[in-house]
């Protein structure tokens, strides 16, 4: 029997970018629907996480994920409703996750995708803090930079989906957080709904200064997601043995050959460690972070943002807003409603 | 009774260098020689070591060991020999070492000098490999770099008293080394008096390329002596969860404002790990260290080489020195012989 066709669009990347990634890298493109295979389902997107790490994707080099193929979809977090299953762990109107291309309508293994329990709570959150940014929260922060009650804990990126996190989490094991973000609006939202003790404006504030006031007795733990110059007033505030999570370094996702102070002085000063996070080296202990997660959500002990654009074709100007720091906690793009 | 005077010399801090030290920042000045009191010991100073992390300390500013004053007399790490003692452990002629001031014959408290047994070795060795420096390569490699049979060590500053250690050490742990170094001479010392698998002279070779083919499974342990450029050549081959040893970084410590590219992207490329080190942190652990070199040593599975310079007055040049590469092995300056 031939595939059945019907109307279906994807978002392809046709050019790579060398610095800010706009509209001429990216096009969309009508795509065929085909039948799902056995052992395969059909889904429908719901749900587009677009995240700061699918810029690395769309270099050509070597990084922790391979990198995009050019003239094929981008692919990334979603959440999705089976139309159509071929595999008898799923029936039609399953709600899924995993990693997806962007797609209206794609056929998927079924391996290669998990089932969302909506009881946890909104869909959603299967892409937030019940997902890969929850995760990496919690990996980042409690296996590096262990924090002990009463050390400070500065946050960079701290009104995103990961940073939003690591703020709320800092506060639940007794640290003094202090968040960094780029507008009012933001470092409101971290001083008043996620807890922290502090919040800078880095874009309005001299950030070296107001880190010295709202740190008076030095930094313990960094949790990075932006690099550069942020970065940079950080190191000096460093305490000894003070440990860095690496998770993002966004600053520089898009500036070739991005230079700043070389940094390993600050390091050997305060005998401080950095370490390079990635979320996909914790699969094993998923399992364990989830558990917590959930708990403290249904606990009421942990709060969520998200920034909804809807409509599959506003997916690339949300990805693009991310460097321009649009959105406050996960940023996400709604295709459609569930079924 | 008043202090019994003589000629004495001793070297002080005139001014703080913002760059290259040089004689405008040390003078040589006529000190007293006082008595001992009780508790104390007059020595003679045989040996003193200059090292790389002394500069720091001419900095006015907060770092692992607090600044030197200013009209003050330098202090290192030295080998001495009491002349008189007014401590019930320890008699006329014995040997000692510890950190004194540079200075000819010089009042100490016996409780912060430990004697030298000369049947380990030569005295020296108590400012090298059985020193501090032995004790930096130890536990830098072993506590971060951690090596495993197989790995791929590079080591810069390899020719020098903490790196020509850290060689043997590595190829000791079963690892291919290679190690960077800045003349031909260090770099033939490097593979054939240290064993490395390889050596390269990053004043003539292109030290990107000339690693790649010397480390084509990549690099997991970088025991980084030197920071600068070198590094920024090492980064981009880390193998995932590399550990990077940061026990100095020579090529900033004359350079204020170090810029150079930004290394956060290639931490999270890799999951990598850097952690400053500083030896004062592992006292706890010094004897186990200790015994661990003194078995080596005798065992012939360590070697050490050693650049003496002659005269009180040659210090200021040996230290000079240490920023243009002159030494391999260990920098001292010989005073006077022991009676």
């Amino acid at each position: 029997m031939e595939g059945v066709r019907s109307l279906n669009r994807e978002i392809q990347l046709i050019k790579r970018p060398k610095t800010v990634p706009t509209h001429e890298h990216l096009s969309i493109i009508e795509a065929e629907s085909l039948q799902p295979q056995e052992g395969e389902l059909l889904v429908e997107l719901l749900y587009v996480s677009v995240d700061p790490y699918m810029r690395g994707r769309m270099n050509d080099a070597k990084s922790y994920v391979a990198p995009f193929q050019l003239n094929e979809a981008i692919s990334g977090g979603v959440v999705a409703q089976v139309i159509e299953s071929k595999a008898e762990q799923f029936t039609t109107g399953d709600i899924v996750t995993g990693s997806l291309p962007w797609r209206e309508k794609a056929i998927t293994s079924a391996d290669s995708v998990r089932k969302v329990d909506p009881t946890l709570g909104s869909i959603t959150t299967s892409l937030g803090i019940l997902g890969m940014p929850g995760l990496t929260a919690y990996f980042g922060l409690i296996d590096i930079g262990k924090p002990k009650e009463g050390e400070t804990l500065v946050v960079s990126g701290a009104a995103g989906a990961v940073g939003s996190t690591v703020v709320q989490l800092g506060k639940l094991f007794g640290c003094r957080v202090v968040g960094i973000a780029g507008s009012d609006e933001k470092t409101n939202y971290i001083t008043n709904e996620l807890g922290a003790d502090a919040a800078i404006n880095y874009k309005t504030e001299n950030v070296a200064k107001a880190l010295q006031s709202a740190c008076p007795s030095g930094v313990d733990i960094y949790f990075d997601n932006v690099g550069g110059e942020i970065a940079d007033s950080v190191y000096p505030l460093l305490n000894k043995f003070a440990r860095i999570t690496q998770c993002g370094a966004i600053a520089s996702y898009n500036v070739p050959n991005d230079q700043g102070p070389r940094i390993q002085m600050h390091l050997i000063k305060s005998s401080a460690t950095i370490k390079g996070f990635v979320v996909g080296d914790y699969q094993e202990r998923f399992k364990e972070g989830f558990e917590h997660l959930s708990a403290w959500l249904k606990d009421g002990k942990l709060t969520y943002e998200e920034t909804i654009h809807e409509g599959f074709e506003n997916i690339p100007d949300a990805f693009f807003g991310l460097f321009k720091g649009n959105n406050t906690g996960k940023q996400l793009v709604k295709i459609a409603d569930p079924q």
